[in-house]
């Protein structure tokens, strides 16, 4: 089998035919891993793609290079907290932070609609500028491409950084005893995006949580901390994030469900719209798996940087039979599926 | 002032504000020489970025590697002789090339309208796969999202390859006296794409000449010759090109207009179109400046090469002002201007 990679999300499960692109498709739950398994990765079958990472890691000279892209067609283009532009430079920061690297330098692409109010590109183009000094990465080279009005503005960038020798952090590499630990509350960038495509507000107006995850990661790896695995959950939430990996250690992870930070506006939103608090997608916090011996050294670590004082312990890994489940707040267990497909399309 | 840079064409004459973005914008001509100078270069500004280049060339860890990325946006998705997904692989390996580097290593990033037929992302897919294969380049990551229909599918590809060290291509480097080659016939992939958008014909069915230049570039490269330039006649065709190369590198380039070899097919259909073979795009075929006393071993190189066999001299560095002129063949001389902005919709 050939094993979704360095593209985005996927989940194990087999499902019908479709002989048409869905919305589904891209939502990162069971249908977009269809789509990848039976169309893109046998076509682009290869040594680097085949590990399923957030980045694929190369060799450029014999530095080890992580390399990812990402597309961003989130509507509305500006949300409470960010905007398209904010989402494709931190989204691919935190993509190459999730593989171990120092993110360094990024491209960006622009797919723009004719009569595209040029403020609102300066907007996006500011945004973007500002997110990369704040990531520390250079933004050095692009392309803009013009098309009829109805389509886009969409956004693309790729990104490169380096891996230090020896490191290996990957989907495949969580273990028994593990402890799982989130860097923040979750599901407030789904929340904020729909909030403000809707028109609907939950209480309190939740805002985006997209942020960098570099250096956080740095600071890990700087005190000394034997990071397993590392994902950001974004499209899919948590409950995919966390399915990838069981699936791809082949382990049961335990979620202590209590334990998950959620603002109380993402809990009305969520409550209100009967959705999941774990299907929904963050954008500026991280899953880490590490040996449980250094979980509070690592919890240490993180609430000592801004973007994580509310990191805490969330599950563990328990054994291996590859799924995830929560005890509930009341004693009970319950599996935690990945959504099959688009819950909140175009949220990224 | 901020130099475009790895960013796609450009053209250095002020133009006057518009609030809003125009299909010219993405044509590669003057208009998107501004919205480069004015929105996108003041935000990234940063020394990568200033060099006027097809590619960004950064340093990760003490080795020089190229790094660009282009979106595709051509209607009809399928043309004679190439896709979208072709172009898309031989146009990020070109872009490569033309810094001199080895391509390496690529990303795609797939973004699908709902209802895209699965067999037509297939289709596309496999044509990426092979083109990835033939110019020897990987395929390490990729993205896919879905939007509304109506909008997509767009393609967009980043790449990286290796810069030997102490090799300085660049826009900047053409000298008085190198001479001009050109490595095929030109105007070719425009005149195809828009044949079959337009279901016009031109006499003869005029194929794309989409292929990759890596090979040629080794070649030259290989055997030692020196060369000062590379550029491939995109968007806004060899006339573009020149012009760039003649604003960033100071100089008077001379064209010898009875030189250019255009097949019969491309100049029928400018003659009928009232387009000027040297506007209009090709995807296989390069511009290389190298010193006039290699240039006769430079072709020797070129035409042993199946790319190539068509290679000519087809003009040369003869002063100091930054211009481009045509020798006729009547033996006039005229000024060779880059296109203002969009002659040919979507061809890339």
């Amino acid at each position: 089998m050939i094993e979704p990679a360095a593209f985005d999300l996927s989940c194990p499960l087999p499902i019908p035919e479709y002989p048409q692109i869905l919305l589904a498709h891209g939502g990162g739950g069971r249908l977009m891993h269809d789509l990848l398994e039976k169309v893109i990765f046998p076509a682009f079958s290869n040594p680097v793609l085949a590990p399923r990472h957030d980045s694929a890691v190369v060799d450029l000279g014999g530095v080890r290079v992580a390399f990812t892209t990402d597309g961003y067609v989130v509507r509305p283009l500006f949300f409470p907290g960010g905007d398209i532009g904010s989402l494709a430079v931190n989204g691919t920061v935190n993509d190459l932070a999730m593989s171990g690297a120092r993110p360094l330098y990024l491209t960006a692409g622009f797919i723009l609609p004719e009569g595209f109010p040029l403020a609102e590109l300066a907007a996006i183009v500011e945004a973007m500028a500002r997110r990369a000094r704040e990531a520390g990465v250079e933004v050095v080279a692009g392309d803009t491409k013009v098309v009829e009005a109805g389509s886009g503005p969409f956004v693309n960038t790729a990104g490169v950084g380096i891996v230090r020798a020896g490191l290996d952090i990957s989907g495949r590499n969580a273990r028994l005893d593990d402890a799982v630990l989130l860097t923040g509350d979750i599901g407030r960038h789904g929340v904020a995006v729909l909030s403000r495509r809707e028109g609907v507000g939950f209480g309190t107006e939740v805002v985006s949580d997209v942020a960098p995850l570099n250096g956080l990661v740095a600071a890990l790896l700087e005190g000394g901390i034997d990071v397993h695995v590392l994902r950001d959950p974004t499209r899919g939430g948590v409950a995919e994030a966390l399915n990838e990996i069981a699936a791809q250690s082949r382990v049961e992870i335990e979620l202590e469900e209590g334990a998950l930070p959620v603002v109380r506006g993402v809990r009305s939103a969520c409550d209100l719209l009967g959705l999941d608090p774990l299907h929904v997608a963050s954008e500026g916090c991280a899953l880490a798996f590490v040996p449980a011996a250094q979980a509070e050294r690592a919890l240490v670590i993180l609430r000592g940087h801004p973007a994580a004082r509310g990191a805490c312990r969330v599950g563990e890994v328990i054994g291996a039979q590859p799924r995830v489940v929560a005890r509930t707040p009341l004693g009970g267990r319950r599996l935690v599926d990945a959504p099959a497909g688009e819950l909140l399309p175009r949220i990224c």
